[in-house]
């Protein structure tokens, strides 16, 4: 096994947010998953964009806010996703690489747009996630930079890419580079890996040892097993995924390592504008921390401390100095 | 001479706003114009956006910015700018629409993409502009809604976009149809209006009587009278223009009417984020406030409560329940 020359190379969706706020009552009408994630087709996008107030953009994507996270703490991180070659794209391109992440997917040519996200923002801080994947859900096995995938000790995967056939094939090729070079693999387990035909494969794939790291919250981690009772469903998953991370939101996180367990609240924080990226944040906190060979317990709380930054301010990406934040 | 159905009509750029943080090193290191407005071209605009930081984008352009406040503050207005139908004419639109105002000048489908202006926020919160005018400078004579400028008591121009032949020749024209309906014209005098060339046909239209109601700041005075001494230039612009009004930043205002000079300080604020849009919300709140009837005092305060919320967060147009916080 050669030295990883990389932290981490993440695989994921290359969208651009779109943020507005809006009140409880716009929620309802619209019949908005409040908290949540839905998939817009263009014309469902284009109809509540329309809807929507005035808006900020600005680069989103989960795995992606967790690289950006993980160089702003000053970790080396590489970023695979699908842009396609318009004014979004470079928008996005333009963010990672300002970030220090690298980024170099080829963006599409032919196809949909670069996707976005329309989130709305209620008062109380909470987000509600309106995709329009466009060309993100178009990533292919041929995309895949294999030598990149080869070189990091961590590949980490995102759930929500993990719904859609071609990047889902594209990811289990990127598992299979990853651990024929001895390499890490860590997986975030976005709402739509939950989904029937989609869970099945992937508790397959972590009973059979695939997962190193995985990180999800309770809703998930009841789904993906099929139970009801929380200290159950952690016993299953742990007895198979060498790591386990439970983010709690405002509760905080625990973490399952080696036969301990660790619990710690959130970062105390003076006020909530906007909890987008909280849990991306977290992942990148917990992972620059582990390749900086951190305890359970540090990487939990650095973890705590990045999400707990990015839900003062609007956006999915850290805007203070984290790397003075979290000390690594 | 009918009834005005509209507040205000603005003629202005059309861009989207992209807003990095930095600090002082990098404006001296790229020669920006610290607190100004640089025009670039599309290969100086990709080289600066390549160097900058993480950016949020948000919809801009300084008559723009005025027409979002004033329809957050109650009142009816509209726009004419020139778009590209592409990803960033979209966003600018819509926010257009959200905010309700109408804009309804047709995307350019061939030539340059819609502009975007570069604005590097230092840590005193002074922002920096730069800007790739694109398509907002092919505004043109043939884009003009006659009907829509007769039809408003208010036609407002912004000075940026005096500069550019081709949309020049479009507000000479706008002016005339709004003197044929005898509408009042009001002018925000943007620093390149000042510029030799520009200068002159200004001036003149100035000493013509063409415009009911200046907006400008100190510098700009003294530049388009070629003075050096501020009360003699204030006295000679005061002398042409029916209501003049001089903004002074953190000092305040003046505003000079009918031989009546009243000052006023700056609305009182927290902090500062961010300064881009003080200038075009204060214009906002005087134009939404004049409209009602205000007087002189009352539209100077407007301005000041407008500005002072637009510079306590990013982003160039008004976040906070401004019809609340006016009261008009």
């Amino acid at each position: 096994m050669t030295k990883a020359s990389l932290d981490i190379v993440a695989m994921g969706d290359a969208i651009v947010d779109v943020i507005a706020n809006c009140d409880e009552e716009f929620i309802r009408a619209h019949n908005l998953p409040k908290g949540s994630m839905q998939l817009l087709t263009p014309s469902q996008a284009d109809e509540l964009y329309a809807a929507m107030g005035v808006a900020r953009e600005m680069s989103g994507g989960s795995a992606a806010n967790s690289m950006a996270g993980v160089a702003a703490m000053g970790g080396t991180a590489a970023f695979i996703g699908q842009i396609a070659e318009d004014q979004l794209g470079l928008i996005f391109e333009h963010d990672m690489h300002a970030l220090g992440v690298r980024f170099d997917t080829p963006p599409m040519l032919d196809g949909p747009p670069t996707g976005r996200c329309l989130i709305l923002v209620t008062p109380d801080g909470q987000r509600t996630m309106n995709t329009s994947p466009g060309a993100s859900h178009e990533l292919s096995i041929e995309a895949l930079d294999r030598e990149l995938i080869a070189s990091a000790s961590i590949l980490f995967l995102e759930g929500y890419l993990f719904g859609p056939t071609k990047p889902r094939a594209a990811m289990m090729e990127a598992i299979k580079i990853a651990h024929a070079a001895n390499r890490q693999v860590a997986f975030t387990l976005s709402e739509s890996v939950c989904i029937a035909g989609r869970k099945e494969s992937f508790a397959e794939m972590i009973s059979s040892g695939g997962v190193d790291l995985l990180f999800c919250n309770e809703d998930e981690a009841l789904q993906l097993v099929e139970r009801t009772d929380l200290d159950g469903a952690l016993d299953e998953l742990a007895a198979n995924v060498p790591t386990l991370v439970i983010t709690k939101g405002a509760e905080g996180a625990i973490g399952i390592e080696k036969g301990e367990r660790i619990a710690i609240p959130a970062a105390p924080v003076s006020y909530v504008v906007d909890t987008t990226g909280a849990g991306d944040l977290f992942a990148a906190g917990f992972l620059a921390a582990r390749c900086k060979g951190a305890s359970l317990e540090r990487c939990l709380w650095t973890g705590a401390i990045a999400a707990g930054e990015v839900i003062q301010h609007y956006g999915a990406r850290p805007i203070a100095d984290l790397k003075e934040l979290v000390k690594l």
